[in-house]
């Protein structure tokens, strides 16, 4: 045992590169929990200022400063924007906190969840109550684990409201990577009901890697006979280091033209207590910056399975 | 010599510490211009994807990548908002930009620019061209190397309409304490037309760090007898990695009474080209999410000369 | 949920900054256990390359690759310096490694073990196994926990044939700054028999940090009455990434008369089995590079209690 | 322009990852020159405590603090071996120190340079005086850009006294991967003089990588027709954090033989001053430790044109 003399302490990271222009060192005060699944690894640490995180292959997640950010964007516009969501399915949302979001409204009679890695779930229920709040355990909700394809391409029919597509990023080799194809938005609207809405998390809304939002958006684009309204918003979420991105597709409501007013009511008398998604957020939220448009423009193509995502878009 | 068995090159970086939650190693190609002025160390660089990026103190500043979202959040609403803006002045805007975006409005007759730190601009002229196009060269532009503060007592009645603060954040010890300050606000309503626009760059607009826009919010509304509005809005700079915050005080014109026709009209006619900063986008630039409202009434208070900011709030 | 697209999974690290040369970010596969105790924090982990490894306050102390290198040298010399040890006290030590190479030499009939964190190591004893062997089990041991100076100064007489001082190095605030001064060395030579050895780690033995090593050099050779003989000498650690660093001090017996074949014998006669301090190198560690005996005259001087060391020398 | 507010000023680095177990982040004051040869890139930098330090590809190469530790240990062990070296060949050793420290001995007629970079070695020639003083302009050298296998093969019958090899790694793809084989050791043979030495560096003398000394020790002991004496050494370069291998191979001279007046007489006969080689510490160079031997038995093998080396030994 030796103290290195001359030595300052700096401490404990987990390190992430982001594109090829900056890596993030998390400054961590303590692994509160460690683990790996049959589909990935995971870390729960303490962080300063961030709280209780997430890591999935020592990649950011969550963290509780802000996850009420992320899970609003990614559920609230797109239960708000239906006008009586009873039936929902959640794909993926590990954290259980995307089911929770979705619980909170009322009107809703049925959820189900549908993810893979049932390890990380048990771990999940165990040490992120402060995401799930127990809502696994709500009557209204199902929790199976299966592949998200297989679960939709089954449920034809099903008559789903809302379809919130929490999901990871289509990269090669990964289990998403045709969970973001024209064949199986094709499904998906197939299993929603006629006015259904569905929604996906589409990755970095900023000018550093804008390709899948625009893949993701110009593709639902292409199913004009599946889908009315092709919408694209944004969360700020500070975790994350950068705005995120959104898509809503819908067969009947138009998000923009939703009020502040209908809003309003809607999550009033579906008893919604949100500290992001307010009533007079919602048209900002829909306000793309000049540079995702561009990006969509000039990077958009149409995902199918034969030409799936691919990180070079 | 001898190259180092089993290391693998790994690179070039300059790092940055946010908060104590990350530290961002910025990878660099290549050192293009270093030097050292009376005030600050600097570092121009090429970066993978930013492009040719300026650090002042080893923190970014501003990259080829976005600087236009910056620069164009920074200038273009308090330049529009004025309904016919023929004089004007910048405080600090070390690159150039920032004088840049304000004599694109044809409107425009006269700009000081006051800087204090000339050997950084004598710098800036030769190497960062993309930033200022050349524009000190500009007939109705004049530099003067000073304390932005002494400047602007020093022309109390000179009647500018809009006032442009692009200047460091308020750091102990720092250059720039004592311009964030009731006092000095005061000064600059001193300095404006009757129904002149102050803008000025107030830092982080995140979850992370919310505290230096929330005290400059306070205390610009203390000043209800100067400053009729006050309005914080932000702009989306993936270069900062994370949304900035700017706050307009205004005598007379309220932005958010802006309408897009109005903005349309105003642009086209004084030959402004924007690639951010358009008609469809300001009122989502001007509605700040619920957390910085939040900031605003629980970290906010009113900075003066005696008690000026402290990062700590 | 949702991975950041195009990121690279980089890792989990834990790092040291060293000097102002260079920070090393040390790899982690799994943080095995963490904790706190009333002196100081410690994890242990698994690391590549070096297996498993010890951090206290984020610093890196021993690994499995070479912990034999560090032990073997901090006590093998001495021991088998001495003709005959039979008691012997080992101050600090916490990993019980430095007391288990004591006990190798079946010459020992007691070893006194002092260091003040029993809780750091009662965890050692469930965790560290591969570095202590369970021999704080030894009926020949006896473990207390204790200031090592007060336990010192208590046992003037005590007659020890070696002294083994494995201490954190002497920090301004530290537990260990009094523990290499002049006054307490003469403490040492007075519990010390009258043909007594005494060792101490004294740090980095390399051209960035030769200054622990050049002071503590001096102090010893100021003792002359107490000591007729000062030799320093080290071990080439992996794990520390530099040699480090041991002095000697010998009331009647010289390291540097030793030779290969009576070192090969009271090893043999002993029963120790060493992997790194074998006869034949014996006398090649204790040939000092120049460029210490150059930082003993430069840089060394008498640590007293009064004006004990200080980094910056 | 707009400092991040709360971030701390962390500093330049370069980065090099050692293994899989460590990345050291070397710090930068101020990078003096770049640019980037045919075959490499380099980088010039200001170091806090290492002074002036030369990175190939971003690897440390040398540095002011102790770049004689390295260049001595790669030089005067083989040339004091010799009893009168008059003709020398260095085979890279592009800073220009290893022809200087060749030089110094002034026994020698005339030294052959051959390194493959000569773009890199004009700009050493103005931007590294203090490694090679100058010594290109020695009417006794001619330097020569060519692959150094090439000029060896060349030279069968040239007689040198003393071969020097101071070449990168035998990295796959790269310059020097069949500058570490048997056939090219019996073509070094075959260059020499009758009772020629040749010595080469060889790589990281550690646990964490001892394979390249291995192989070459196992190839050059394959060679028993050649090369009477297979030795190998060791120096302690606190620049690249790890005592640093060299190996050498002698018709006649075994470096074992050598006793400390002899060398004592041959340094001061030949007007050689130098600060690390001392007679004194020869002896304890040429004592590998355990773990090397150890690692010779279990790593080593016989590099062939055929199979040269693999990082992966």
């Amino acid at each position: 045992m030796s103290e290195s003399l001359f030595s300052q302490s700096t401490g404990m990271f987990i390190a992430e590169t982001h594109t090829d222009a900056v890596t993030w060192f998390f400054s961590v005060d303590k692994f509160l929990v460690e683990g790996k699944t049959k589909y990935q690894q995971y870390q729960i640490v303490d962080m300063p200022t961030f709280g209780k995180t997430l890591f999935l292959d020592y990649k950011i997640q969550s963290s509780l400063l802000d996850e009420y950010v992320y899970h609003e964007s990614m559920v609230q516009p797109a239960m708000t924007l239906h006008p009586h969501p009873k039936k929902v399915l959640v794909c993926g949302g590990g954290e259980g906190a995307t089911l929770w979001q979705a619980l909170q409204h009322n009107t809703v009679e049925h959820v189900d969840m549908v993810d893979l890695d049932e390890e990380l779930i048990d771990m999940v229920k165990v040490h992120m109550k402060e995401w799930h709040h127990d809502c696994f355990d709500d009557p209204r909700a199902t929790l199976v684990h299966q592949d998200a394809r297989k679960w939709v391409e089954d449920h034809k029919g099903a008559n789903y409201d809302v379809i919130l597509s929490d999901l990871p990023g289509p990269i090669e080799g990964g289990p998403a990577l045709y969970l973001y194809t024209e064949e199986y938005f094709r499904h998906i609207s197939e299993a929603l009901s006629e006015d259904g809405v569905f929604v996906l998390q589409s990755g970095a809304c900023n000018e550093t890697y804008p390709y899948l939002f625009a893949a993701v958006h110009k593709t639902l684009e292409s199913l004009g006979d599946s889908f009315a309204y092709v919408r694209g918003y944004y969360g700020l979420v500070t975790t994350f280091q950068m705005p995120w991105g959104f898509i809503i597709a819908s067969k009947k409501h138009d998000p923009l033209e939703l009020d502040v007013q209908a809003i309003a009511q809607r999550l009033q008398e579906r008893g919604v207590k949100n500290r992001y998604y307010t009533p007079r957020f919602h048209h900002a939220m829909f306000t793309l910056p000049e540079y995702m448009h561009k990006a969509i423009e000039e990077h958009g193509r149409v995902l199918t399975d034969d030409k799936p995502f691919l990180w070079t878009a």
